[in-house]
């Protein structure tokens, strides 16, 4: 039970390599590949200028059956035209040949600058190692894990197990995302495995629920990816979920499993010192209450504030003032974790500044807006804004 | 003609003081006043929290009709409910009783912190040694430029003349802003004099047309402000603006001196180091014209990549991408000054990095984009992401 990797459902390998894309001795190329075909499902980012990876990945999800995934870090190979396309196709086929299976059964993805060329030597060169590479240790699945990482500072894996009789089924994941983070669709690379077996359309639904609330929900700089892919592969080794009981057990473990790799991203933010979650609650309409906070959560002053303990909550105020969601001001509370801030129009009385700069300094700080208008409520999670993530996006490719 | 003040145009004085709202010594009161009546215009903030003297300045300045301005710096009294009101019609019968006027033709402003309320033993005490001050000299002109100041580091003033006849017909103005700044309406404060004779409902148009391509162009953080503000007073000491030739002069005088305040606080944006100006032509609408420049404008990336002068253009994809605007990706061209980057879907061929890296390193970085979907056109004004711009928000209250 100690695998807690992509390796860790059976019949899932993982290999990496280090094919000199991103600088000398990183691993900058992954596979993972079944023993047997999978059910398969994903979600794209619905950036216009999506990465040519994206368009062959759509391509080759579309009949719900997948073999084996192929990323590259260092490079995104978005805005390369027809070049770029052809490039993600023999990233595919080069993995196919080398595991003896379909090359539309592969879905490619990859990451990093913007609007340069793969070096297709390197790539080619880096998958055969990485499929020389395929076990399904534990340390195979974090290399796997390594190897898709762009800015990241941390490994970001997770999963989650429950158990139909006697029979335990796993679902695991891992994801990369520090940067250009912006909750429409998938936010980030995230491949999640699982022993289950799921019909494909089955799959999709359960993984498009389990996307909306978590990794849809995380904001680091409201940048939407060109490359965002998040995918799951059902080897159905363990148990088919042919129970309501099976389908709601595997429901909560993917819903665990990504909200925990959500949390690592907003967590690992470029430049981030602390996770910021914003809750909304009392809101007229779902949307209203995902406009409210995601106003407040993207903020640059609201997480600057954050960042240096400022307890300047009237930014919180300003933020949800520019959104056009329903409420009546004087009927808004803001809460900073347990202690009311603003309430009737007017700042709460007694405020302890000296208290309110502490609770800021913590590793989670929690915003709580009810804005006193109806019953809906949604959250999202964001980190603080700090000098370094200047300092990282500055010169980034330089 | 040495005077390039709001003070220039002929009936206007203005004074201020140092009141001890912002720091010890430093100039936090001031008021303008007007010999005559003026017929006057406003245009303030869409913020749902709008601060307390804008609820009160949007009553004064319904008939069209003011006599003075009033402004304090070092805390917005926003988000201070009933209270807050009464401080603000307290500060505008101070300054009517301290000049012989009504109370109703005050149009008060504060700006700084959200969420505190005025001290209003020195706001008033304050406003009697501005009213003391009361000249029409340049100096005085300057001296309320400096008091309305927060964290902005050059006093923002613009003028502009022109001859109908013999008669000099002048336009001044002077604003703050720096931080909280998103293109809705105003964007900060702004007031503007001139000794044209205009009527109020004509007036109004007028600085509707000036306020539009300019002060509603400029993002800094896409914040919008609380207290967001720009007023117009006209004296009507020099000509009655009787003529369509008379009009357009003014028209354009006024366009002028909007434009020059518009960039100027563009340039002197919180850490800025360098204007970045997106233009994006080719759009289907002006509505598409203006989202696609701004989406690019208020990118994080984009605007730390200009800061470290990082040629990763490949942002400006990402965040045109984001946008819903219509467009073919396959279409679009984006030219950095004039050197082209991207079209056909792909980079420009032969990009010389080092040459990219320069320019973005000047004073002035202009991004343009063509949608190739139409003939509509914008553009957005707004400043590189710096360190410095985390270090004044990170602390702003402690």
């Amino acid at each position: 039970m100690s695998n807690h990797t992509i390796t860790a459902p059976r019949g899932f390998e993982a290999g990496a390599a280090m094919a000199g894309i991103k600088q000398a001795n990183r691993l900058d190329v992954g596979v993972i590949a079944s023993e047997v075909p999978c059910t398969a499902a994903a979600v794209f980012t619905r950036n216009r200028f999506c990465g040519a990876p994206v368009i062959v990945g759509r391509e080759h999800v579309r009949d719900g059956c997948l073999h084996a995934v192929v990323v590259n870090s260092g490079c995104s190979n978005v805005a390369t035209g027809r070049r770029g396309v052809a490039d993600a196709r023999a990233m595919c086929r080069r993995v196919a040949e080398g595991i003896g299976v379909d090359e539309t059964d592969v879905l490619p993805s990859s990451t990093g600058v913007i609007g340069q060329f793969l070096p297709m030597d390197k790539v080619l060169k880096g998958i055969d190692r990485a499929v020389e590479a395929l076990s399904g240790s534990a340390r195979a699945g974090r290399s796997f894990a390594r190897a898709i990482m762009t800015t990241d500072l941390k490994v970001k894996q997770a999963t989650a197990r429950f158990k139909i009789g006697k029979e335990v089924v796993t679902v695991a994941g891992c994801c990369k995302g520090s940067g250009m983070i912006a909750p429409n669709m998938a936010t980030m690379l995230a491949y999640l495995t699982t022993d289950a077996g799921v019909p494909a359309a089955r799959l999709r639904t359960f993984l498009q629920a389990a996307v909306e609330p978590t990794f849809n929900r995380v904001t680091v700089d409201e940048c939407e990816s060109t490359s965002d892919t998040v995918t799951i592969m059902a080897s159905g080794l363990a148990l088919p979920l042919d129970s309501r009981k099976a389908e709601i057990c595997f429901a909560v473990a993917l819903g665990e499993v990504c909200e925990s790799l959500a949390y690592q991203i907003a967590a690992d933010g470029e430049g981030a010192t602390r996770v910021l979650e914003v809750s909304v609650t009392g809101a007229k309409t779902p949307a209203d209450a995902h406009a409210a906070a995601r106003t407040i959560a993207v903020s640059p002053l609201v997480k600057t504030a954050v960042h240096g303990g400022d307890p300047n909550w009237g930014r919180i105020v300003q933020a949800l003032g520019q959104t056009r969601v329903a409420y009546q001001p004087e009927r808004v509370v803001i809460r900073l974790d347990k202690t009311t801030l603003f309430r009737k129009g007017a700042p709460a009385p007694d405020l302890d500044r000296r208290k309110l700069s502490r609770m800021m300094l913590q590793k989670h700080v929690s915003i709580a807006v009810d804005l006193g208008a109806g019953k809906a409520c949604d959250r999202v999670l964001t980190c603080d804004l700090s000098r370094d993530y200047i300092k990282i996006n500055a010169d980034y490719t330089t």
